[in-house]
């Protein structure tokens, strides 16, 4: 296994995806098998933002793999979140748990505390930049469903602009090719410019549109999101838009019999109440696979990392270096600088934005 | 075992009851012998308002089975709680559980949720309906202390109108015979009338009266309550009349040397502090008791119904069907018309409030 | 052993002492020969006021025994923390739990629930009056560095006014002897004048100084400590001021090379970055043996008082006997009178404070 925390999921090699799928579908068919396999472990879940869904995920993950939880779910109940460093508390907390997952609202948070920490760690959210964990739900039901990445056709609908879940999963189909993808919004709420270029460059076809029904009954997938009411320009709009992005029992008469509905939940109106009843629809079993795919990186993690190691000394920034006011580096400001190369140019290594001369 | 879920006591069979407090009994004398009946299993607690003391208990219950617990114990931390519909975040939970307490302010949120899971679940209150373990909890603690449940002359006192435990306790005597209640409060803070035709219905013998200490050397069994002080007319009529209901040692001085008094507890000025020490008082025990019939209910839940369903597909309701604004299925509208026939109307199932024509 | 309850660092014998040391010390070589020692048992955690840290390493510390944790964290969510008696609450939880941790804003808190608990209790901070734990911790991460409490210099820095850790620590020291110790800090924030008393009786040297930059070349052990901001009279003397009692390398140069540094933590500026990554800086490593003591100290009370005991009856107050608006005897008024006698005069039992006549 080749990497030792989960910060992004890019960062998993096709070997170790494979064998991340093998086991979350060994634990789906045989859970009584993995009872006790992290037995004497602890993980520490620090949510420095409330997220419950993702938090219950975890930690049932943890539960029924035999191990044990401690952490904390509320930033305003924590005397470790404020004034302390986020180096200082994964220190001490490296002394209590055997492996780490971290939610914080600001970009690159996980990845900086995977410098300081001598256990692993898991990205559960930095901000608006990764969930990686989503995406490999997502990633897992798609292949359980499917059995392919690629020669699928896709449709993304709702807010394209805002969604993280959407961004991470369109990014992780750019190392797959053969698929006609169609991102469906309104023109506000269209997809980032640079994931269109990434998707386009790496043997994709890609199609922005704007209507929902004219395009449902090409999809072997059909991926929903939320649309916040606040993303339109006035209720108007909203109430003139809003349906036209509402899945519902109509619109489903056209779609393929073996289409596979999905979205990331919590949902709210944009899918039909009628539409949980539909056997297509496999967001309840998406949530769940949610469970099995972490039960399987928590598990590899233990496994393979279940010692703990001393990380280099780092040295101090010269200078403020990324342009993510966001950024992680920019509030702990001890943090080394990191960069990397990315095409044409380079990326603060935190959070992918753009570093400052 | 007659029942998956544990929305309401009246659901307990006489068959079933006598074997859960079998069970309760043997748990109470052998705990060793219990540690790892819930080995690999999970139980969600989904508290939507605090109730620390339940949550405590249902928690405590859990662990000694060698189970987990995972939840949530706040509303406004929980992105659980808004905006995803309670059918939503049952589904999704079960996929996590393999039995759900819930408890929600909203009246017939547990049967609701009851609905949608494909595990057991268990009410631990919603709104001022039901709590039927704690009922379950009163009614354990009698026959442990008195070995019987009719010929026994009872003292319910303090805030009858508003208590739902002194209701639904009384309304658990509605099945036996042969017992005297006494119902002792203000003129405002009377048992409603409806509970009060129940049990005269059902051959018990009624007296509502305004004293305490008149009446006390008759009992087997003193129920208090609390009585808040907003519940007064004003704080003349507060100071005046609190200490009618207020229970001490010199009240005690008349009363049997068996008698059984009980407190569902938390207690503030209700009873002096003094009274703590009577032997007579069971109150504690009485909570002690409330672990181990939850352990024995939670045992006999997961044994018997420790696999999933699928629940069947319930229409659309075609219209609101209930009279009470409180009433889940006014608060979620997907919810099926349930009504049942209940002498010569008809109910709501979720919340027993009248319905619409 | 000798104590049921740990409620005062001073309860402990110094052969108690001795055997938690050994104990933590085998502990934290060998975890893996304790991850059941605990099984079965059940810890409760009442944090009447959140201190994330301190319940961390609790809940972590019995979970690695193999032990289950339940409990609350935060006043405001809890019913049982509000209306309800201290008395009340602690008979409850004895009913639920094997051992019970209690943090509590107000003076003698975890002393008063140690009256009415069936269980043992362990202080985990009664406002500013005790934190016995932290102690333990401070002393064991001193034998384990320095092999010995006798014949060091160790210097105390930072607001030695209101830190209820360095008096506790400086306090422990009181009982051994030969030592010498410097007291570092503005006049404003001087150690109380008791605490040099007990010390000067004790036969150890003391030193009450401005500088540490004069004095850091002498030290065996240097216990730094927060000082925060609005203690200083002006944002002008903190800025004036702060600096000479921040640790940086510069200051370090002249230090021993087998200086002891140590911090309670969570720390903010007044450990300069780089500090951290200086070989004599422990401080992470102290917080991480917290967690062996904490594991040895419930370890040591579940296996010798791991049954219930029933509490004597105790008579009420007959008066207000406590000088100390902050002291539980003056919240909880119930609490029986307990004085004792110390040198000249008399203290009160649960806060230490002055007796009135």
């Amino acid at each position: 296994m080749n990497f030792r925390h989960l910060i992004d999921y890019n960062d998993i090699s096709g070997e170790d995806w494979a064998m991340l799928i093998d086991l979350a579908n060994d634990i789906k068919k045989s859970p009584n098998r993995y009872t006790s396999e992290c037995k004497t472990k602890v993980m520490a879940t620090l949510f420095y933002e409330p997220s419950t869904r993702t938090q219950l995920s975890f930690q049932t993950a943890m539960l029924r793999l035999g191990g044990q939880v401690i952490g904390f779910s509320d930033p305003k109940n924590s005397s470790i979140a404020k004034g302390e460093s986020l180096r200082d508390t994964i220190k001490i907390v490296s002394g209590y748990a055997d492996i780490t997952v971290i939610r914080n609202p600001i970009e690159g948070a996980a990845y900086a505390a995977s410098l300081y920490s001598t256990v692993p760690v898991i990205n559960a959210g930095d901000g608006s930049h990764l969930h990686p964990t989503q995406t490999m739900t997502d990633m897992y039901t798609i292949v359980r469903e499917k059995g392919r990445y690629e020669n699928l056709t896709i449709g993304f609908c709702g807010d394209l602009a805002n969604g993280r879940t959407v961004h991470s999963l369109a990014k992780a189909f750019s190392y797959y090719k053969n698929n006609t993808l169609y991102f469906i919004s309104t023109e506000a709420l269209r997809l980032p410019q640079y994931i269109i270029n990434l998707l386009s460059d790496s043997g994709n076809k890609i199609y922005i549109v704007d209507s929902l029904e004219e395009h449902i009954a090409a999809f072997d997938i059909l991926y929903m999101t939320r649309i916040q009411r606040e993303r339109f320009g006035s209720v108007e709009e909203y109430e003139a838009q809003s349906g036209i992005y509402i899945l519902n029992s109509e619109k489903l008469k056209q779609a393929k019999d073996d289409l596979l509905i999905m979205h990331p939940l919590p949902k709210t109106d944009e899918i039909s109440f009628e539409v949980d009843d539909d056997p297509r629809s496999k967001y309840f079993e998406q949530a769940e696979n949610g469970l099995y795919i972490r039960m399987a990186l928590i598990l590899l993690l233990c496994e393979n990392y279940g010692y703990k190691i001393t990380p280099p000394v780092y040295p101090m920034p010269q200078r403020r270096f990324c342009s993510n006011a966001r950024c992680i580096s920019n509030h702990e400001r001890y943090l080394p600088e990191k960069i990397k190369r990315s095409g044409s140019g380079s990326l603060c290594e935190y959070c992918e934005n753009t570093v400052l001369n």
